[in-house]
């Protein structure tokens, strides 16, 4: 590995074959990467952070096609990072559609990244947020981050995205219905897509009618509803402006420094936890191993055997 | 409060009061519980969990509300922990699903208990596992968690459960599909509600090979595809049965007892990272305080940042 102050150096959005190599050794939580790590959070901040999200079906992928291209004839640079539904056991990613984006073509501003989520059980692992690091260190203007499925994922990307867009078409009704006030909550802008389908009036009605009844105060930021039709290209620009004005809002009203220092609190507390919860079950792995044995075997609260565990670890 | 001793004594299935009262002091985070908690858990281990699980409008309530009027005529006591779907951010819980379940009526051997799956973004609370606990050394034949929605939760679920049914529809189909892999790991048991609709034989046969393709060793539980009209009764009595052969195998094969010991080690090193993470937050704040905001002021990596606070908070 050459010295990681030149790699920092030679780090930039056109150099995709160095990009590429520093996310393969995060991927593969490679040690020796580390130290890039450290160094080039340094450059990082200067990205903004869209998030997509919403449920299988309703058209990210087309959204954040369509999104792309619109951001590519401005002359800006954009990363994408799609996390895909993964078994956290098996450990492999559905990338069929990755494919669709192949339409983008070649060009040098752009970087596609699929990203699966083993490691944390639905959420977005600490990977996936490494990796967002290094683009926005290279220099990316925006980084999309685009989880399919709902869930974990979706609660994730509003923590790290400065803009969070929930799509949701008009057939989504019923799933979506469970969901709805984990997404009011988490939706900077909300998308309709396939908005020229049956059922879209009905659709647009209920959503609002769901915003009217949060009561969001005057001159708090009420999530818009628009709508979309990706496939054709309809309603990207008034999208991208959307966004826009919500970049203008967020941080006029320092909510989007506030948030990033939130999420930045939050990195280093899970950080500081991986490293105990390693110390506690690795290098002390006897006492962790006996203690365990004994509660189990003599059916001893976890909450005396935490307690217990920690004594010895800290005597 | 009167002592946990005593308290403990007059713990049983038809002490539903003191049961509930119990339950609304773990829910209510109450400090003065935690000596009961920490007594009962030796009395354990004899509840057998079965985990309900899989998308919305699967039919989840109906066919737990089978499979309890099923054991109730084999006189055994049930106990339904059901985690309704919450805004992490809001905390308010859909009940809506519980209102079906009247029609059990009122058996001394039957408790229904919805809990919000608040605090822990999607996945079932250390409250719920608690809960859970209560019921188990109250002396319930059975516990049946449900929870409505997929994601994090029925990762969960798996891994309490003893037996995890995954319920699916006909028209699950296209949604299903993106977690299919998942879903796959963690069933012990398919059941196809709803049969009688359009689109079950195709439903069943994607299923199928979707296992086949799994190509599980011989002498390994393979998860049986039973189809259910769970609101006509259908198909409840051999679920039971199906439940019952897992439940001897799984036993048999030491997979049971195994799971449960490696459930009690995350709920031990849950806890102690919660401790751990509250002396630091709380009791360090002003070194995590400071250290947190020179490293977003300096863009200094996170990794460098815990690094420090770990080592002020050893030294």
């Amino acid at each position: 590995m050459i010295p990681a102050t030149s790699i920092l150096d030679s780090l930039s959005v056109k150099n995709k074959r160095l990009i590429a190599r520093i996310i393969s050794l995060i991927e593969a939580g490679d040690f020796s990467v580390m130290k890039i790590q450290r160094e080039l959070f340094n450059k990082t901040g200067k990205a903004y952070k869209i998030g997509i999200t919403g449920p299988p079906g309703a058209g990210k992928s087309t959204i954040t096609n369509r999104l792309i291209k619109h951001l590519l004839s401005l002359s800006k640079t954009v990363a994408v990072i799609a996390v895909d539904p993964t078994s956290p056991f098996s450990g492999g990613a559905l990338l069929g559609d990755r494919v669709r984006m192949n339409d983008i073509g070649i060009s040098e501003n752009i970087f596609i990244r699929s990203v699966a989520t083993r490691g944390s059980l639905g959420g977005l692992s600490k990977k996936t947020i490494d990796i967002g690091d290094v683009f926005d260190a290279a220099g990316f203007d925006y980084l999309i981050f685009e989880t399919v499925g709902v869930g974990q994922s979706e609660l994730d990307i509003a923590k790290i995205a400065d803009t969070t867009i929930v799509t949701l078409v008009p057939e989504s009704g019923d799933s979506i219905q469970a969901m709805k006030a984990g997404l009011m909550e988490i939706a900077d802008i909300f998308v309709l897509n396939k908005a020229d389908r049956p059922g879209a009036d009905r659709a647009m009605q209920s959503l609002k009618t769901t915003l009217e009844l949060h009561k969001i105060p005057n001159g708090i930021w009420k999530p818009p509803v628009l709508q979309t039709i990706a496939v054709d290209n309809v309603g990207i620009v008034k999208l991208m402006d959307t966004i826009t004005n919500h970049r203008n809002y967020c941080f006029a009203n320092k909510i989007c420094n506030n948030k990033r220092l939130e999420y930045f609190k939050e990195r280093v507390l899970n950080i500081i936890e991986t490293t105990l919860k390693k110390n506690i079950t690795e290098k002390q792995s006897e006492i962790f191993n006996t203690a365990v044995k004994e509660g189990i075997e003599n059916k001893i609260s976890p909450y005396i055997i935490a307690e217990r565990i920690l004594m010895e670890y800290n005597g």
